[in-house]
C-alpha cells in the first residue's frame, strides 16, 4: 500500500495560519507525525488561501528541512509543478493532471524527464465522470498517453475520482467498478489511487465511512490512497486487507511486522 | 445483509454446560441478545459434546420459547434435520449440505417440501476445495441441482468455504474470487454466505480480521454471514459497506436507520 499523507493542505485552518505567518513549526510537526505514521509521500497543497509561488516553495522547503519523505506536489499549475520538481530532494509524485490532451502533452514529458510519478485524474474539460464507463474511458486515455510518451506504468497513478457519498451515493459503486477495470489495463497494472476523505465529506461518520470504503477499494484493486495516515484504525484496516490478499506473509503480529518493514 | 447468529453452538463452553445441565437460561440469554443485535436466524449447533437427538430438540425448543427469530438448523445428520424442521415455528435455514449428489437427492426435496432455505457448502467427499475454480465448480453443481429440483434461487445460500488465514493464507483470495463468480450464476444470484469466524481462527486479531474480511466479501458480492452478531463494530461495518453499495439510502444517521428498519 502506498500512503500519501493529506494533512499539509491549506484547506486546514492550522496550515492556513502557518502559511500566513510563515510558522515552520506547524508544517514541520505534520511532516514528522505523518512520516512516523508511515506516509510514503507527503502531499503539499496551498489551498485557496494563497496563489503565490513563493508560499508553495516555502511549504516544500519547510517539509524537507524536517523529513526526507518524498513530496506529493499538489497543484494544478504547470509553472508551480515545474518549480517544485526542481526543489524536491527525492523523486516526487505530481498531483495531478486531468485527461485533457493539451495538459498531457505538457505534463507527461515533464514527469518523464524528471523521473517523477504522476496522478492522472479521470476527468476532463467536460467535468467529473458520471459513471464507471466514463471513468474507464478516461483512465484508458491516461494510460495509453503515458505509455506512448515514455512514462513507465509503475510511475502512473490512476484516480477514478471519488464523490461524496452524501450527495452522489451511486458514484461509489462506479468508482469500485472502475478500479476493477483499471487492474485489467496491463500486467502489472498502473497504480490506482483515490483521494479518500472526499467519500465521507459532510457525513457524521467520517472515519467509519473512510475506513470501509478504503477496504472495499483495496479489495477491488486499489494500491494507493491520499488519506489521513494518522488514523491508526484506517491504516491497520488497510494492512489487514493486504494480509488477506496474501500481499504480506501471516504472522501473529502482522501489523507490527508491516510497520517495522516500512521504517525508513 | 442476512445475519446468522453463531453463538448457540456447543463449541462454546457455556453452551456445553447448558446442554449438560439442561440450563435454559444460558441458551435463552444468547437467543435474546443475538435477536436484539439484529440476527435474522439463530444458528443452533450441538458441537461434539452430544449426539443425542433429544438434546438438539431441547436446544431448538428452548430458543423458540424465548424469541421468534427463525432457526438455522446446524447439523449434518439428515434425521436431525428432518426432526428439527418439524419443530420450527418459522421457515428455517438448513445448515448445511455438501455438493455430493446422494446428499442433494435427499436434502433438496426436503427443503422444497418444508419451504426451508438451504446452505450448500462448496465441498464434497474429496474434501475442501483448494482453489477458486473448484469452489465455482461445486457452487455451480449446487445451484443447478437446486434449480432442477425446484428450490427457488432465493432459498439457496452458497458457502465458498472459508479457511483459517493463519494456516491457509492464499485461500482467502480464492474465496473472494469464488464469491465474484457466484454473483454471475443467475440474476438475481443465489444468496452467498460464509462462516466468518473461521478466517481468524487462532489469530491474535480476531475481530479486526473478521471485520475486514467481511467487508471485502460484501464488496465481492456476499449478502449473508454466520458470525458474531453481537460485535457491534462488525455489524456497523457491514451496514456501512451496504450503504456504499447503494443498498440503503444515505442519511446522516444511517446506522440507526438500518437498525430501526429491521426491528421485528
Amino acid at each position: 500500500m502506498i500512503f500519501v499523507g493529506e494533512r499539509i493542505n491549506g484547506g486546514f485552518k492550522d496550515i492556513q495560519k502557518a502559511i500566513k505567518e510563515k510558522d515552520k513549526s506547524i508544517i514541520g510537526r505534520w511532516a514528522k507525525i505523518q512520516t512516523e505514521a508511515g506516509a510514503d509521500y507527503l502531499d503539499v497543497n496551498m489551498g485557496a488561501l494563497s496563489n503565490k509561488l513563493d508560499d508553495f516553495v516555502w511549504m516544500i522547503e519547510t517539509v524537507q528541512e524536517v523529513v526526507s519523505t518524498p513530496i506529493s506536489i499538489d497543484s494544478n499549475k504547470l509553472s508551480f509543478i515545474e518549480k517544485a520538481i526542481k526543489l524536491c530532494h527525492k523523486s516526487p509524485l505530481i498531483n495531478s493532471t486531468t485527461a485533457d490532451k493539451e495538459k498531457l502533452d505538457e505534463i507527461i514529458p515533464l514527469a518523464v524527464e524528471s523521473n517523477a510519478s504522476l496522478i492522472g485524474l479521470c476527468m476532463d474539460k467536460k467535468g467529473a465522470p458520471r459513471d464507471a464507463n466514463k471513468r474507464v474511458e478516461l483512465g484508458a486515455t491516461l494510460f495509453s498517453e503515458a505509455i506512448e510518451k515514455g512514462l513507465p506504468e509503475d510511475k502512473l497513478f490512476l484516480d477514478p475520482i471519488t464523490m461524496p457519498l452524501k450527495f452522489l451515493q451511486e458514484q461509489a459503486s462506479s468508482v469500485l467498478e472502475a478500479i476493477r477495470q483499471f487492474t485489467l489495463l496491463s500486467s502489472p497494472p498502473p497504480h490506482i489511487i483515490i483521494g479518500l476523505s472526499n467519500i465521507s465529506s459532510q457525513t457524521k461518520e467520517e472515519e467509519l465511512i473512510n475506513r470501509i470504503f478504503l477496504v472495499m477499494c483495496i479489495e477491488a484493486g486499489l494500491d494507493a490512497a491520499i488519506c489521513d495516515v494518522t488514523d491508526e484504525e484506517l491504516v491497520n484496516s488497510a494492512i489487514t486487507c493486504e494480509l488477506i490478499l496474501n500481499k504480506q506473509i501471516y504472522s501473529d503480529s502482522f501489523i507490527k511486522a508491516y510497520k517495522e518493514s516500512r521504517k525508513k
